[in-house]
């Protein structure tokens, strides 16, 4: 498989963060081009990365060497560059909102229908994040029985200025709303959002936080509390009510279960589940180290004296008794 | 940067996750050749991941196209690939042990303090593990102040036959070994194995588990239950107790300390952090999903939904009533 | 003080478990007199507590060796029990709830209102519960700003037959009622009651679980889902969410607070808070072993154990080798 | 049964609690006389729990009036009184240490041995500790299979002046001497005390932590750190690792197990297991208070609140609309 040529509009927190996963984390791609109307920002990003800046998002999309696009430019810009990218048949990862408000979104829908071929994917990141895929596919197996309420919480620490009523629905709380479809797998038929008294942390006239009550078309309920100047840190809890049990997770353990007399979680079979990600690590940073003509990790000498140290262990378990380790003048041998 | 070319030796289970890793999930790397005595196992490998077979193991290091060696192989057959590989001036991370003895290991050590060079890293990847990291740091940052005392536990599911008391020592122990020498900043002065009556899970003979005391040069110290026969699952935990608090990790949340009055974790800050892996992965499947013309993910009707849903939660803010969703028909609009 | 004589109206379940508790677990306090419509349970009870039984409640209640009234008959005999106790100036511990409706429930209040004295106290036990009292005291304390919203879950296992729908709301939601009012300091102004799809473990027709949204007066809310078929045991959460922090109860492990970049709990002072309740049920175990002329409780034979142990200790802890415990021969001492 | 008379001797901060645990928590026994070297402390107890003071510790052991005794008097006095309790027949339970050594706490088992007659109880309180008694009916059920490993913690968070070393294993250690040979049911035949270099909390000299290993008559292990200057707070916990699994109390959360690849624990079966102590300090706080004519809980009016928004969630609940509350004017009913 070649690589994929990638090109990223909008370079502000979201896209700069993408185009370093592009570069540094992903296998099988490579970052070509980046636009932003900053084109400060685009040049920094471009050059560090070495990547080239090319001023006119439009320009970027039918540009012969971008195979595959990333939208992370603002909401209100969408709609022309999804279409851009429909005409051009590239595929593109578009950030959410689709488009600001349901009539364009359904036509660019439509547009993407009549093309023959989905090109478009939004960027509903929670449906990759491994607890709520383990949360998911709990729930298919069927095992807690049909799910029958969702609760959620979604809480940041603080909003910047002009921040507005509005952007909790759709910025924060259009996360939750992928999340019911998805978990319950029925769409949304009815939607109350209560706004109690807001906390004092926010300007007169800003609601937060707010709640709302989603009803599903096939009789499922979901709840979600958006609260976006919490003070506290961030935190997002997904807590699914089945007939059998509940599923709970956001609280850092995996999937913590509610079933048949116990709550708990698993215990992984073996390391490479436990380890996976240190591996990984390890991995990266070797090879990023090679390049370097350095290593970044356990020394010779630290395999040295782990080898000392058993062989002294080995000795104590035969005897039972205390055994002194005799290591190496460390300074005499590495000087 | 140019990609890094990486031979492994040894296509076993560590070695053919590392073959894996290179392909699927490490960026600036690509495996060239793979070696194993099981000739099948590395044919099969080899041509899966579009990399070739090198019989001899002292061929594939002394290959032009091989910059970098992982080593896989078992441990009574690291000795000698890993003074060629000192040869030939490759850099090579090592899985544990680096030698089957304390005196072959120093004389790794010399070799390659002769060259003058650090071509070698060994497989001690707890170092790279976000918690064991964060948990260095923690102790490192003087918070809790001088480190005491470390209790680990190291627990595997179930062995296979041929298991022998030693393996204990040093294929499991070793890792703790590593973890106390690092977190604890010292080395082992002396060490006691104590071996409880067994579990009746193991044959006659076998002693497991088996339960070390360590006492470090600095004065601290550091015990280890391994059970490697422990039927339930893996785990692995360490307790690191300090002046002026404790820090657990292995819990499966992160760093619980306890200090001041108070037990608990940290609260992200934000979303980042918490959905950083859900980013990679969404990222990494998309590029997959583009390579056979297909998207992984939300669609653009999961993207129009949510649209459809945020206008209906709107009007419901601003009147504090339920809103019903007003959804176009999915099969008229889609076929 | 002298003892207070009490009479318990109704010993089904809960009335039983009263009686039990003010002979066995509540000192200044006796139980002289039961009343139930199943004379052969009252009468089992009554031998069994030393009580006498008197047939008719309202008998019970003007009864001259009656102090004070404990009711747990059914509900809807409340009304008339309570007027009797307010006619007879006894002091009345009712079960929830204080009648089956608002207008009978006021007059209620009236007539006591009328006497000048408070004699009822209505059996919402949760405002005694460690966890809700720590919650209280936390919220009350300011130290997490405003109380803005309340999220509590209430499940059971399961119900028998002859179930209906409004039970939850009368039997179950009624404590959620208490809870919110409570801890957020204000009256309840308006009420959503959602019914989701309801679990199959229901016949048709009944309806649970229940979602439902409280508004109160100052501006607060609180949401409770009740599920009372849930198959899997007994679960009450509350998580009280505040403009700098949350606060949730009901984990088991006390109250879980979550605020200023940190979750957690707090660590107790000293061994009297842990280990408060073992001391209590030594001595109350004590108490009772010495009127069989027994103990119920460590021996002799293990004070001297310890102290052998200790010895051995002290030795050890001077030379830094094992000492091995000389202890009498156990047949030979004690035969 | 008549209630049991008991005298305290010693009346310090362990002493005094058990005072109040005779007469405001336990039933079934009187506390009638205290005695203790500081006249004065015993005065101001003795007055205010209406008890009588005895200057002369054998003459409150030999007082007609006095059933039973309660030792809680220093260590070093305990043999002498103890035989005193044995001479006058008075069961007597004895805070640890039974005596200070191995020697005259074996002369006492032998006195009480021929007597015939167990009078003697030690104050072991761990053993009654729920989670305690939970972890050893769990490793007595045999469903995790034979114990092969205790990990014990004892943490505190500060000691006075005048600490020495050897009281850590007197005073701390000697609890996790009992815990072990009552949860592993077997003795303990060698020990061994290690001392890392101590936290610079303690002055010169002072050994604090300690950690020891226990080795069991059966085969089985224990280790225990003592940390009496943690700083942090107070911590004892005790994980048991048997052969098919683990269990850990101490987290506050009852007994968290591991076993057959889960963790977790118990799910109640219903609210008086988890309401069991709150319905016990409703009714004590409510018998306390009608002592004073007063009520001290929920009132009447938090009935009627109740009952008015049950009423309006029904009606909510057969409409699926917001109901709003129709609560009379507290002030016009109640003044």
């Amino acid at each position: 498989m070649s690589e994929l040529r990638i090109g990223i509009i909008g370079v502000g927190a979201m896209g700069a963060d993408h185009a370093e996963r592009i570069v540094r984390r992903t296998s099988g791609a490579r970052l070509v081009a980046v636009s932003d109307p900053d084109a400060a920002r685009a040049e920094e990003l471009a050059s560090r990365l070495s990547a080239r800046v090319v001023a006119d998002p439009l320009a970027l999309i039918g540009a012969r060497d971008v195979d595959a696009v990333i939208l992370a430019s603002p909401g209100f810009a969408h709609a022309e560059q999804l279409f851009a990218c429909l005409e051009h048949g590239k595929p593109v990862l578009c950030e959410k909102p689709l488009t600001m408000d349901a009539a364009s979104s359904l036509q660019v829908v439509e547009a993407e229908h009549k093309l023959g071929r989905q090109l478009i994917q939004v960027g509903f990141m929670r449906r990759f994040d491994p607890e709520y895929t383990a949360l998911k596919q709990l729930l298919d197996s069927g095992e807690l029985g049909r799910p029958l309420l969702l609760h959620n919480v979604h809480r940041n620490k603080a909003n910047g200025p002009g921040f507005r009523s509005e952007m909790i629905v759709r910025d924060s709380m259009v996360h939750e709303v992928d999340v019911a479809r998805w978990l319950l797998g029925s769409e949304i038929s009815r939607i109350t959002v209560h706004a109690p008294k807001p906390t004092s942390a926010v300007p007169d006239g800003v609601l937060d936080p707010q709640f709302a009550v989603f009803e599903m078309a096939n009789g499922a309920m979901a709840d979600v509390e958006v609260f976006v100047n919490f003070q506290v840190g961030y935190e997002v809890r997904c807590e699914a009510v089945a007939e059998r049990g509940s599923a709970t997770i956001g609280l850092g353990a995996g999937v913590l279960t509610r079933a048949a007399g116990h709550w708990g979680g698993a215990m992984p079979e073996d390391f490479r589940i436990r380890f996976d990600r240190a591996y990984d690590i390890e991995v990266q940073r070797w090879v990023e180290a090679v390049g370097r003509d350095e290593i970044d990790g356990p020394s010779a000498w630290d395999g040295y004296a782990a080898a000392a140290v058993c062989e002294a262990g080995l000795a104590s378990l035969s005897t039972g008794q205390p055994v002194t380790v005799d290591l190496a003048d460390r300074q005499a041998v590495l000087g």
